[in-house]
């Protein structure tokens, strides 16, 4: 079973028993749970580090630690959130001996972040390192979490930076998460800021999650999109993954650069179902199960 | 290095870096966070679940699935708390695939433990099928989260239930976290009830830990320690771990069942540091190193 068909049998089990206080259940990149007398609600996001799938071997330690972290905290930046602290569960291998060197890291890596260790769990493996990043944070006082479930048609599409070749350069463990521009963007737009995801499985797959949570199309222009130099092929940019930025949809006017980061509108959104890149030729491609399968 | 000296290195590394809006971070049962205007404060654990370690390859989905909601939400029965909801990261192997069926069972698990599935997160692994539990609670509103380090000299010690045998009798497997009993406790004794913990790694290493976190001395009488049948000897039920009763302390007098689960006195708090078990003869054990260190 794929992801996207694991998680939608997930998400339907779920349906209708989400608990009281509970305002967004799984589904979306953050869980948020209702806060006190108008205080803004928690975000809540889980995210697993796995040695040989998402860093190889021999990476170093603050990179690991950073990336596992910097993932989490996307996500409470993908609902325009503020981090409040992190959790870290380490399975680590028997023949892991440097446990406080990998901890000492993960310390710094959520404190430079915003996003400080409040507590873990650590455990004993046969397989691999893997670090399972819980984060909680706040969603924006005024706007509110933004969802993946509000586009509309009329929206256009913007994207955070540039995409492509996340793994090859080392992008990918050193990323910095979009919570300023997600900050910003809710500042500047309130709800006027439609949906938005953080691109973490490639811009064609998680392009498909806003056009399904929100029962839209999305259409990209693939001579929009920004890439990273040295990527030359719009089908990279779809379907790399680990960019880790911002994809979002608006329905006013958006700044050319957020907490000094460009924004580039690369499409809109239109009545209909999934996600179509749409190439110089006019040719169009379903790119909405393009990109990184976690459970492949 | 040992999980208790490992986890020391880490609070260490936290002391003096709480954020503002975190009340406890690492080094309780759960994370405390503050809430809006005088709402209860918000707890937060995350424990993990791995194959061949917390469970036997051959062990039914049910039982795997009860089990990891069942550690975490013991924490936040370990503070006197009451679940709102959890997260469920999976790392699956490969060849694993049955996923839906076991998230099922995991929404069932956590549903029936009043603390539902809100989100999670999916991967594949080279490793063993690993489950890692992030709950979240609400701390009791009148008594606020009970601590560790609310031990004094001159509290008597109690326990919940009976301990040992854990694994053998497939309790760890089945056990109920007592939530019922830790919020009575609260609603009964408000503030003269002390320190609290959950017995996940045995008597001895736990009470160790409300000892160190109190900076005090627990004192225990083996003769008074109830066992479960079958098990004959209290060093078993002092380090056999994975009992998940709740030990706590108190400055009042104790209901002898809350809940529906007897309460016995099994010691009292002194000056000083460590755990020691008298046993009959009169003899002291330096227990607080006995039990089960999960990073072993």
């Amino acid at each position: 079973m794929d992801e996207s068909r694991l998680l939608a049998h997930i998400y339907a089990r779920a349906a209708g028993t989400v608990p009281e206080g509970v305002l967004v259940g799984p589904g979306d990149d953050c869980a948020v749970i209702e806060s006190a007398s108008g205080a803004p609600p928690l975000l809540l996001t889980v995210d697993q580090l796995i040695e040989g799938r998402h860093f190889e071997p021999d990476t170093l330690f603050d990179r690991i630690a950073h990336k596992a972290i910097a993932r989490s905290v996307s996500d409470l930046a993908a609902m325009g959130g503020a981090p409040i602290g992190a959790l870290c569960a380490a399975s680590l291998p028997a023949s892991f001996t440097r446990d406080d060197e990998l901890f000492d890291h993960a310390h710094r890596a959520a404190g430079a972040l915003a996003c400080p260790l409040i507590g873990g769990d650590i455990a004993r493996t046969t397989g691999p390192l893997t670090l399972s990043i819980t984060a909680i944070g706040r969603a924006h006082a005024m706007r509110g979490p933004v969802l993946r479930s509000d586009a509309r048609p009329g929206d256009d599409l913007y994207l955070t930076g540039r995409l492509g070749g996340s793994f090859e350069s080392g992008r990918h463990l050193s990323f910095t998460p979009r919570l300023g521009e997600g900050t910003a963007l809710c500042d500047t737009l309130g709800h006027h800021l439609g949906a938005m995801i953080d691109l973490s499985d490639g811009l064609g797959r998680d392009a498909g999650r806003i056009a399904l949570a929100s029962s839209v199309r999305l259409e990209i222009e693939t001579a929009l999109v920004p890439m990273h130099e040295g990527v030359k092929d719009w089908r990279r940019a779809v379907a790399d993954g680990e960019d880790y930025e911002l994809l979002f949809t608006a329905r006013a006017e958006v700044p050319r650069t957020v907490a000094g980061t460009t924004i580039v509108r690369i499409g809109r959104v239109v009545a209909g179902e999934g996600c179509i890149a749409i190439d110089p030729e006019g040719h169009h491609h379903d790119i909405a199960h393009a990109g990184w399968d976690h459970t492949a």
